[in-house]
């Protein structure tokens, strides 16, 4: 199954839009995992029990693995998610980017070596180097759009010959997406620019980071991010659930935090 | 020492502006390191070995190796290179970017766990997101401006309210430079490119991938990019150079390959 028709059984299997981010930095877990042998996986386990029947994917950030030398617990947490909860899509949270013999060997890195179902890169270097991601028919490909940081308007808001760079990145996204696997990174903090970027790419997918700890407003981001068939988005929140609880009951607030936040969402989703 | 005063150091000690890049595909290894137990670090420390004495730097790209998990070949490749040649500074090629927690992250990636002198990192998602790296004033942050591929100019050519994105990328790294740490990428498929950043960033260091196999030529980069002293640049040969023969004379082709690299340079540099 690709990973936009997995993406959506999920979404009503669970009935949630929540995007769980499995960003635990090795320096801050809970006493109860940190002496493990393998701490980040222990963390993340213990996590997506509590949190699968709220959530609709994962979404692992690589560089907390990376900076620990810790890929091995990364490629754990993923066949982890694969064997026990296979309805959940994998998004690997890397922001890749570069001319087309490397691209393929990052598009390698998330899709073979990892096993991830998606993966997210960076437009800069422009279509030609989103290629060899591309390629892989059935995984998703999310294209940095208007990203949640505060300074993210200092390239992505330029007018570029008539529209901001964000909108002609979504634009672009239309062409590029001969595959239907493209989707795009939209932050919660910009619920307006989420709107227009709506506009311009229909049904597809929005991966929405900032919730919670980056402040983004949640009926905002509804309000302007749903399709007509109120799905259509990934909104994803990593500290806000993962470190809900800094003690030993780490995972039960997780699952809470999770089980919250999808119920805020639709609660929304249900008053529009 | 800074990794800028450590590159300066090199392009005199060596004369030569050439920086080798150790992309090496694990499945094009020749047949004498194939087989070997670390055959990346095999196939890296011999070409080291030949062409140290005719390069400036060493520019790593970590896809090559993160596709085989084989990140610990690319841990001991660094740390050949400052245990044998620690005047030859070591440039991560990873084009990271990621809001502010995750960029820090990469930067513990890159800086402390594989204890490379500089990063390349990519601007689209704004200058808050380099400070991280930025942060890290005796390492080198080598920003995406131009690249060499051809579809560059789909956003990086686009007129952003009176000046190239590029351009502008160019002029806000002056802004961003307070520690007197950056340079930019400017493709050797642009020379034109090259000399008008040249023209916004003063002597700025710049490294010039795409010459040899994405055919960037070589007068034109070093016409337009060279500083007045003749220096200013890390003109950088990956294929052209590591695969110079697929036989098992590769390390002697490849420090050949160097040699006569920097030699050409250096012949043009005489002539202007």
């Amino acid at each position: 199954m690709s990973f936009i028709d997995q993406l959506k059984t999920a979404w009503h299997k669970y009935n949630s839009l929540v995007c769980v981010g499995l960003d635990g930095d090795l320096k801050k877990l809970p006493a109860s995992v940190r002496d493990k042998e393998l701490p980040l996986f222990e963390f993340n386990r213990q996590i997506i029990d509590q949190t699968a029947e709220h959530c609709c994917c994962y979404k692992p950030q690589i560089a907390y693995y990376a900076a620990y030398a810790a890929e091995g617990q990364l490629e754990q947490t993923i066949a982890y998610i694969k064997d026990n909860y296979p309805q959940h899509p994998v998004i690997l949270d890397a922001k890749r980017g570069d001319i087309g013999a490397t691209a393929g060997m990052y598009a390698l890195e998330a899709f073979s070596r990892y096993a991830a179902d998606a993966v997210t890169v960076n437009p800069y270097m422009g279509g030609d180097t989103l290629q060899p991601f591309l390629d892989f028919a059935d995984k998703g490909v999310v294209v940095l759009c208007r990203t949640s940081n505060e300074g993210s308007a200092e390239f992505q808001a330029l007018d570029c010959e008539g529209s901001s760079l964000a909108h002609r990145v979504a634009r672009q996204s239309l062409i590029w997406n001969k595959n239907g696997n493209i989707m795009l990174v939209t932050g919660a903090t910009f619920p307006a620019e989420i709107g227009e970027i709506r506009k311009i790419v229909g049904d597809m997918p929005l991966l929405v980071p900032g919730v919670g700890a980056q402040g983004g407003a949640l009926r905002a981001v509804l309000e302007n991010g749903l399709t007509a068939d109120k799905m259509g988005l990934m909104i994803n929140s990593s500290r806000g659930i993962i470190y809900a609880s800094s003690g030993d009951d780490f995972a039960q607030a997780a699952g809470e935090a999770a089980s919250l936040l999808k119920t805020q969402i639709n609660a929304v989703r249900d008053s529009l």
